[in-house]
This record gives C-alpha cells, sequence and structure tokens, in this order.
C-alpha cells in the first residue's frame, strides 16, 4: 500500500468511525480559555514548576525547558558536536563521540528515561539513545553535562532505546533494524534476510552509585524491527515489552511491505528468568567491538575505552523468557500504565488501541494459550492477552502517557490530536486537536508510577502556519494542555530547539537545590592544569607547544607568547580561575580549524591549534565576562619553521617577554 | 588598575554620584505590572508582532524569535557547523566554511544589519559579522539561510563589523585588535607593536539587487582597536563613526594598559571622500589572501573562491578623510540618532555620556578647531565636537538605541539597568533594572532613521538566579520591556540560545508574505540531482560511488545498494522529490563520520560516506515526516576490498537487486 493508498484507507476508516476532527484542523482560538496566558505565563524573577527533558531529535543534543513557560534554558550536547561549548572539539571531549567506527559527530536522539527508584524518578541521571550510530548516553542530573557514552554492539538503529526499570536495574536498547549480527561478520545479499538478519535487545546496567554503565547481557532475537519499549512496574516489575514492526521481514519498500500483515507483535521479556540463565551459565560470551566513553571530573577530560566482548543468551536455550503478543498493526508505542497490569500498544495503522493485561498474560503463559511460535518463540493469543480494545480512538495511535488519576492520553499522529480515555472502562472521554501530526506527548511523570498529572504536552512533527514563517525550514514545535479539569485545555505552543522527539518533566524542586555551581580549583587534577597565575607556563616538546594558561577577569596570563614556528601543534590548556557561579571564560585563536571552549569555573579545557602562516595570531575571552572583557586578549608570535625566537611568554611585561613565571605573575601587580 | 580596583573605583563614582541602584538588583516582581501576562503572551494560532534577529554569540550562528512572545523559532547556522541541518557537513556546505587558514568550523558571532532603504530596513538581506577569524556573511530574509561569506583580510578580530549604510552602500568591518598587516608577512616581536601593528576598517560593498558582497576599499589605520560603529545618516549620510579604544596601543595586559587614558577616540570616516580618492586613482592594490563564499540556490551547493587582491586607502596620502573626537574613555558603543545629528559615544569605563553633533563636528573641520593629531590624523576638540553630556546616567554605558520619538535608552553593564534620556535636553527620564549585567539592547529600528519604537530588548550576560538552574552553565537571557508609555515596563525574562549579542527587529509583516517555502524540483541544477525516481542510480568511478537518490514519503529509492566495497567513498545524492511546505526528509547512515542531511522539498544534499567495515549499513530518513516515516529506511551491504559483488540497486525487488533503474521504480507498483 502506497503512502497515497494508506492516506485513503485511513481516512475511509475515519469516514467509518464517524469521526468529528480533521487531519489538519485549524484555528486553536476557540480552544484557548481566557485564563490561558496567566496560566503559561512565568512572571519575571519567578521559576518554571517544571523541568522539561526534551530531546533534539536529529540535532544529537538535550533540550532543557521549563513548564509552564515553555523557554528553553539549556541545550546539553551529548551526540553532537558543539560549536558552543567546543564539546566534541575540544581535547577533553573528543573521546566522548568516538566509536567502533572512529569519531562520530551527530547522531539521533531520540528518547530519554529519567532514572528511577520505586518507579517513581529520582533526579539523579537522564538515559538518552543514539538511533544511528547505537549508543546510549548518561546526563548527569547536577551538571546537565554528558557523563558517559556506551556504544551498542550488535545493533543498528538503537530506536527501541532507553527505557528504563523501575529501580534503574536495567535500560534497555532495542535494535530498529535487524542486520547479520557483529560476529557473523559475513558479507551476506540483502535479499538474504529473512536467513542472515537477527535482532537483539540489550539490558544496560547503571551502576547504583556512579550510574556507570555496563552491558549486562543481549538477547538474540528473530529478525524484526523493534521500536519503543516500556518496563513493567508494580505487579510487572521484572518484565520488559517491546513493541516491534516488520514481522514480514521485509528488506525493501517497507512502506508496502511491512504493512501486510493485519498484526506484528509486542515482545514481553521476562528479564528475572534471564538473570536466572545468566547465573545458570547460559550467557555466551561473544567478540564484538564497542566504545565506552567516561567524563571524568576531576580531570575534566574523557577516557574512550575499545570493549572487546558481550554476553549474549539465545533464547532457543532459553525457554520462557521471551514471548510474543499480537498486537495490531505496525505498533509503535507500548506503554504500561502506573500500576504495571496494563500494557497499551499503538498500532500506527490500527483504528483500536488494544490494552492488555499482565494478569491475564501470565495466566495464558500459564495455561498455554498459544497461537503457535514465531521462530520459536510463543505467540500468545490476542484475545488471552487482552484486557480489552479502545474503540474510535482516532488514526493513527502513537504513544500513551497516564495521568495517575485513572486516564490515560494517547497521541494520534494522522489525526492529530490527544485522545484521553479511562483504563478501565476504555471509554474516550476527551478529545483536542493538535497543530499539527504530533508524534510523542508527555505528561511530567507519566511514564513512572507516579505521574504528577497536571499538564501533557504535545511534540508535534509540522508547524506550517502556527509560527512566523523561516523560509522552507520550519520550526518543530511543542503544545501544552492543562489537564487538571475533565476537558484538556490548550494553554499554549512553544517552538523547540531540533525535533521534539520526546520528553519526560521532573518537578523543579527535585533538581534545583542539587545543582552543581563551580568546580572547584584545588580539585582540579587536570594534567595541565594552572592552578594560579604562578603556575603558568609554555613548554616545548619537539614539535608539540603546551601552554598552561589561566583566565580570571579580566585577564588571560600569559597573554604574549613567542617562539612558536610553523610545523609546531599549540595546546591552549586554559584553566578558568573563577570561584564564582556564573563566571565561565571562553578562548578562541584567529585561524584556528576548531571551535572554541567555554570554560566553567575551576575547569580546564584544550584547544588544539596548527598555526598555518608566520604572524601575529591574537587570542581572547569569547564570553563577555566583565566590564573588562573587551581587554581579555593576548597574541601569539608565530615565526618561520627552523627560526631561533626563543620561547618566551609573559603577561603585563611591555618591554620584552620572559621565561620566567614568576617575573609573569607579579608583572601585572607592579605596574600602574 | 586591577579588576578589583576598577570595580572599587567603579562602586565609588556610584556613590559619589548617589545613584538609587545596585549591581545586582533583586527581586522584578514590583516591577512587573499586571497585564504583564497579557502583553508577553501570543495566544496559540496567533503570530508575534516582530521577527527578532538575534546573533548567537560564541554559538557562530543567529536566532530567530517571536517579540513578545520571546519564542525562538529557528536557529539558522552561519559561521558554525550545524549537527541539525548538515550545514558544514555536507559536501554543498562544506565551502562555505573554507578561509585562507582553511576549513574553520566555528566563529563569534557578534552583531547584524539588516539591510536598509533610505535609511529604513527592507528586509532582504541580514550581515553578520564572524568576530575571529574575520567575515561577514549575509543570511537571506527569504530563506533564513546563509547565502554568502566573505573573509576580510587585514584583520584580526572583525568586532567592529557589521555596520551599515542608510542605502545599503557599504557594510563596514574595523579590526578589533591590530596586528602587522598581511602584506607586511613579518616576523616581528610582539612588543614592537606600536611601530609595526597597524588596523584597518574595510568598506564592503553588497551588490543592490543580488546582495553579492565585494570588499570595495580598506582603510590603514593607527593601530588601536576598532570596538564598534554607526553609520551617519541623513544629514551625516556619507560619514562613519567607529569607537576605538587601546589608543595607548598596549600589547599586554590590557585591562590595566589599555584603561589609562582619560579619553580614547570615535574615529569619523567620511566615506564619499574615500570614494572621491579611489576614483583619484589613490587605492593601492594589495596581495592578500581571502575566501569568498557563494551559495547557489540552484545548484543548492556552495562554492569557495580564493581572492588575492584588496584596494587600500592610506589617510597619510588622503587627507579629511579621517578624524578623530576625544571620548571618554574606552568607549564601547557609538551610535547615531534616527536624525542623524547626534552620536552618542558610550565609554564603558565613563560617568557620563557624550553626545556629539554632526553639525558642530562639521564645523570643527571646517575651521581646524583641533588638539593636535594622532598619527597624522587631525583631533578635533572635545567641546568642538561635543553637543552635551548625560549627566548620572548610571555605570558602564556601553549602547544606545532610539525610539524615534526623541528619547535614547542606554544600557549600563555595570549597573545593570537600561536609562531612557531625552536627546535634546539629555535629562535622564527613567531608569530599570536588568538581570543582570545588560550588554547591547535593542529597540525595532532602533538603529535606523524609522524606529517602532514600541519595545525595548536587554540582553544580559549574567541570569544566575533567574531561571531553573542547569549546573555551571546557565543561560543567557533577555528582557522584554513595554516603553509604549512614559515609564519603561519589565514584561517577560525570555533565555536565548547562544550569547545574545546584538539583535534587530522587524515588523512581522515585511517578511512574512515573502518566505520561500520549497525549491521547485524542475528548477533543480544539482549535478547529482534526480529529478524523480526513474532518474536514481548507482555509478562508480574508480573507488569513488555515487549514489543518485530520492525522497519521497515514505521510501528511499534505491533502498537496497549492492556491490560497494571497502576501500571506496560512497557519496549519497539524496534529492527530496516532495513539494509541499514543511516536509523535508533527513538521511543518515549508520557509523558514518559525518552528520545527518536535511533535505528540503526540491532540495538535493550529499552525505559522504567511508564504509569502516564489511557488513550491511542501515540508512534511513531521520525526519519524521508521515505515518510510516519509521518504514522509510534502507540498507547498504558493503563487501570485502577486491570482492566480485557487482553493483546493484533496487526498490522494493525483494528477490534480487537490479542494476535497471527503470525495473527499480516500477518495482514498488507492482507490489501488493
Amino acid at each position: 500500500m502506497s503512502h497515497r493508498k494508506l492516506m485513503a484507507s485511513l481516512a475511509l476508516t475515519a469516514v467509518a468511525a464517524g469521526a468529528l476532527y480533521s487531519c489538519k484542523p485549524k484555528g486553536a482560538q476557540a480552544a484557548v480559555s481566557g485564563d490561558a496566558a496567566e496560566k503559561a505565563y512565568v512572571a519575571p524573577g519567578k521559576y518554571d514548576e517544571f523541568y522539561n527533558i526534551v530531546s533534539g531529535g536529529f540535532n544529537g543534543q538535550l533540550g532543557i525547558y521549563g513548564i509552564p513557560s515553555g523557554r528553553l534554558f539549556r541545550v546539553v550536547p551529548v551526540f553532537s558536536q558543539s560549536t558552543e561549548s567546543g564539546y566534541g572539539f575540544s581535547e577533553e571531549t573528543k573521546p566522548m563521540l568516538n566509536t567502533s567506527h572512529g569519531f562520530v559527530p551527530w547522531d539521533d536522539l531520540h528518547h530519554l528515561a529519567i532514572s528511577e527508584t520505586n518507579g517513581e524518578h529520582d533526579g539523579r541521571w537522564v538515559f538518552v539513545n543514539g538511533n544511528n550510530t547505537p549508543r546510549i548516553a548518561r546526563i548527569d542530573l547536577s551538571t546537565f553535562r554528558t557523563a558517559e557514552i556506551i556504544e551498542i554492539p550488535n545493533s543498528a538503529g538503537n530506536h527501541s532505546s532507553p527505557f528504563i526499570t523501575e529501580n534503574s536495574e536495567y535500560v534497555v536498547a532495542g535494535t530498529r533494524f535487524s542486520v547479520p549480527l557483529d560476529d557473523q561478520n559475513g558479507d551476506v545479499p540483502i535479499n538474504t534476510y529473512k536467513q542472515n538478519f537477527r535482532g537483539t535487545v540489550s539490558f544496560i546496567h547503571p551502576d547504583p552509585t556512579t550510574g556507570n554503565m555496563s552491558i549486562a547481557f543481549q538477547i538474540k532475537t528473530p529478525g524484526v524491527n523493534f521500536d519503543l519499549a516500556r518496563a513493567g512496574k508494580g505487579k510487572s516489575h521484572g518484565w520488559m515489552f517491546f513493541s516491534c514492526y516488520n514481522t514480514e521481514k521485509a528488506n525493501t519498500l517497507l512502506e508496502v511491505n511491512a504493512s501486510a500483515k493485519d498484526k506484528d507483535f509486542i515482545m514481553a521479556v521476562n528479564w528475572k528468568k534471564a538473570e536466572e540463565y545468566l547465573k545458570a551459565g547460559k550467557g555466551k560470551k561473544e567478540a564484538v567491538k564497542y566504545a565506552h566513553n567516561v567524563y571524568n571530573e576531576s580531570t575534566h577530560t574523557a577516557t574512550s575505552t575499545m570493549m572487546n566482548e558481550v554476553t549474549t543468551l539465545d533464547p532457543k536455550e532459553c525457554p520462557d523468557m521471551l514471548y510474543f503478543i499480537p498486537c495490531p498493526k505496525s505498533p509503535h508505542g507500548c506503554d504500561t500504565d502506573p500500576t504495571g497490569e496494563y500494557i497499551v500498544g499503538s498500532g500506527k495503522l490500527a483504528a483500536l488501541i488494544p490494552v492488555f493485561s499482565f494478569t491475564k498474560i501470565q495466566q495464558a503463559i500459564a495455561n498455554k494459550t498459544y497461537d503457535g511460535d514465531y521462530d520459536g518463540i510463543p505467540v500468545i493469543k490476542y484475545d488471552a492477552a487482552l484486557y480489552g480494545e479502545v474503540q474510535k480512538p482516532g488514526l493513527g495511535p502513537l504513544h500513551t502517557e497516564f495521568d495517575g488519576k485513572g486516564n490515560a492520553y494517547t497521541s494520534m499522529f494522522v489525526s492529530s490530536e490527544i485522545v484521553k480515555w479511562n483504563i478501565k472502562d476504555l471509554k474516550v472521554l476527551d478529545r483536542v486537536p493538535t497543530y499539527y501530526s504530533i508524534g510523542h506527548l508527555s505528561i511530567p511523570g507519566g511514564p513512572t508510577a507516579k505521574p504528577y498529572g497536571k499538564y501533557v504536552i504535545a511534540y508535534n512533527k509540522i508547524t506550517k502556519d502556527r509560527y512566523l514563517p523561516t523560509g522552507p525550514e520550519l520550526t518543530q514545535s511543542a503544545q501544552l494542555y492543562d489537564i487538571s479539569g475533565d476537558k484538556m485545555k490548550l494553554i499554549l505552543d512553544f517552538p523547540t530547539n531540533g525535533e521534539p522527539h520526546y520528553a519526560e518533566a521532573i518537578p523543579a524542586s527535585m533538581l534545583m537545590s542539587k545543582q552543581r555551581k563551580i568546580y572547584k580549583i584545588e580539585e582540579n587534577m587536570h594534567p595541565f592544569v594552572a592552578k594560579g597565575e604562578g603556575q603558568t607556563k609554555v613548554v616545548r616538546n619537539g614539535n608539540r607547544v603546551d601552554v598552561y594558561m589561566t583566565a580570571i577577569r579580566s585577564h588571560l596570563t600569559p597573554d604574549n607568547i613567542e617562539g612558536v614556528k610553523i610545523g609546531d601543534e599549540v595546546f591552549f590548556h586554559v584553566t578558568n580561575l573563577e570561584q564564582d557561579w556564573d563566571v565561565p571564560h571562553g578562548f578562541a585563536v584567529k585561524g584556528a580549524n576548531n571551535a572554541e571552549i567555554l570554560i566553567m569555573p575551576g575547569e580546564t579545557q584544550t584547544l588544539a591549534f596548527k598555526p598555518d602562516r608566520v604572524g601575529i595570531f591574537p587570542f581572547y575571552c569569547t564570553d563577555f565576562c566583565s566590564a573588562l572583557h573587551q581587554e581579555m586578549q593576548g597574541y601569539l608570535r608565530v615565526s618561520p619553521a627552523g627560526s631561533n625566537v626563543a620561547l618566551l611568554f609573559s603577561t603585563g611585561k611591555n618591554n620584552g617577554a620572559t621565561a620566567n613565571p614568576a617575573d609573569s605573575s607579579k608583572a601585572k601587580t607592579t605596574k600602574p
């Protein structure tokens, strides 16, 4: 079925369902109540109620917004180089983007999962996925910095990721694309897909204290596409549910060929059982290659380690670990309610929403109420797992979140709306248009055992006529709805940085007080730190020149450097001596084939520079730091290769440079 | 004077002046009137009144915001690589970042100037400066894309840039750092600054029809630091005014050594006179090297040309072209009022604001009321040029804009406030706190002959406790004030992407209707375009493999590619066949050492990929485009070097690949 045919088919379904909404609802004014301005407005000097942590999708970054204002406070670079901060450009951060494929400057960051304790957000870390070159990153919520990135072997399109268990035992990562697995390393035709392509789901264990990740195990699966997942909670703790599509195992024109079957699957994984198999020695160590990158906050430097082994479990040798549950059709979202009893499957081409019961699934397994198997894995009968179906919900259901008051909210991509329904009786209670083509939606705490339930936020794929236009490329956006009453009320449209793929929100009070403000200079263990101006120096080692530099309002030390020659590589190690909050310094050199570095108080960062010509290269502080910021500058003299200009450096000495750092630091105090 | 001493000195000045404000005003609530929410709020479905075009400072990009909502609609990559769009990563856009120093992935974008006709914004282009590796870029306001970048030779720290004349005759660029000029190419000690270092100001001419820039001429100047500039207008049309500091010509610890003199200068340039000298043959052609990069919207490809000559004027040979006007002390902003009669100099260490009169300056020149010369250039007597002084304005005046109703608004960095004063009687009328440390400020149309005068926006350097904190690195921000009444009223705090260095706002109506929505596929002249699926193909040329690919909802053609081998470089040329607004497609390949590409409707962009291993590499559409976006994917098979796997490609053929593109495009229509 082509896209056109599909749309026609869906339109017919809509007509058949007597739906009262259009694909492109026009005019939101009617939906905006008079007090919307007051609800969305956060007065100057006041704080937002929630941190909204929003994936940037294809920008590879994470956006930190306030709710209800919709204001963007910070873009956290994760998988993508950031010219603003120097992340991925500085010597310290480049290892963060290393992979088994070498340096990868970008990824497609789709989903995130805030760490949990007892099924509730605990505000320690947020895990995010790299979709293209499979990786999981961990961001520290006390610094809003990327602390760690681990590559996922045996994966290709890490979309069904990351989803977290109720005590952060595991963060899971399912491969979107099945491929020949790494250990096969074979050169096989693409049309041998059915024989040679396999899927995997990976269970990554974050250390409960440090958060440091390791791949506990991978489960090999049939060659389907994994899309999304959610952990069981409460009574279903110990289980993980993955949506999968392309159970047709098509390898071309999936638009048509992966939409052929009426039902695909939700894959239920009993990971407690998997742990038993591991203990029983069923795990197989396989040779693979993947990078594990960790940022050290003492040395202010990342290291990348190439790992070479992973433990896999083969379901053929591990019965009672995996089950398939039929789900109409091409399921996308797969969401568990706050109690853990209900699993909502959202078939993006389906005209209803099936709700499965964990209790019934367990009974079906006990009674072996199967409809045969799929590649040796039992397929539970649809009716045996089903609690019930939400009828006529809308077109193109994608994702469901919960308000903790017994209601579910499902995003409808094709009919551009959010539909609210009751989990118990499966009755539709309310529907509101979204502008346009909603993907994910988010309720603060919505995927946890403790939703806050005050707002739902729509993340839309198309904005078209909603904002001042900006040429062919338009913003994507979010919409904020008040769900404190019976009816959803649209409060605010706010545009987003990048593609707002998914988001989780967490009360401001959980994060505000724990924010790190500075790095203590005395704890700085960077190998090239200068902990005071007296420690600044310039050291030559062959063609390598290391500048131990300090920055403090409003000068750089040294600020006159000579003796560098063509052929040298200069490493400017800049330590920010400030010990106050919100006083970063930046550093850049004319003509560098590099980004700037942005250095937080107490931190050291390094800019590598290879001069291309003889002459004077100015450098300066790039972050407006003080009334005399514009005076915070210096000069590097580059002499010809083979020149005999001596290595000299100083600050405040106008009458010739000196090699004596003590002189250098004293010099400026003796000046008028 | 150290920073600490300076602050103490300024504090004393504040006390002496009996100032009623503090450096860190606390609590904005009192300043927010009850209807602020309604004034700042733009209801869903409604549009903002103004496009606010905000420089990103050290992120090298341009932000497009709405006023009064403060919402960010678009980040336009200019001098910095963008992982989101692939700007600076795709083969087509990499030439945009070429310089005489090679590929430079970043710059520090400080100021912008919207093109003008008759002294008013005409909404055609916006010019911006690259501060670090001197460049000027032009952004097309019908596409919000960077159309052109020109490097500035004989410059080092292109800060006093870009400022525009009233009919866009010139965009000027003054060097912040004086350096030995390029033609000297000498290796000189830094402490020979006074003998060897020179400044320049460059006059860049945009073609009135196309906007294409060329360097008309450069004027060599004494070795001071140029900071900012403004063109004359109305009666002062034909003149340009530059602020300069470090007239001490210090080369180290400028914090102290460039703050020694009581007065530095505003440099007045009679550019009509410069044009006469050029016509009279006084221009000297000098050998230099600079890149000129132009993006072609037909081929969707940028080219970089290395230029090798520039015309310079030496003031020694061109009398009556340059004049210095003393200005207290370390002038930063240098702003001309809407009539062009008044030039406001803001000495960042000064306790008053001098206002100069263009009429008096002309009289002084006519009468040679000079105070000697500086490096041969006449210095006009301070009192002879002065209209008057604004007394006790606050601490750390930086920049002034105008409301068109006879009032000026000056930002005060040290005392963190905006001060409103009357241009005629120089009386202070109002002052409001900013949170905190305001740099630039902006009134829509404020630097032109026709200010709109409804709002003033403060661009602040420090936010500290104003927003939910995000670790050591905090957002910078803007504040919106209503200036429609006698008193300024704070309406909104909004955070910004990057450092909001400067901004100009333009009425929405001037840009909305002229926005380009798509590129017509039939006008696509890209050398590797496929204008329909029938034109898709894969071509080998030695180790280079070109994939002519198309993207349309919801498949890529071809989506099965075989015959690529280790050692090949694959160029995916992806043409987006869509012809509807807001339907971009994205493209990425697993393991590529590259960013994604984002392809607008009708456009072709190219991702270069060098496979590092044998196996299957999935690729997919990265921009959620349709209900079957997740099905929009394909596979590349990479075989060992020397393998004899034939080059094959197809879409929709499950039973083996084909080399026949006709088959390929037909295949999918014959499938169920």
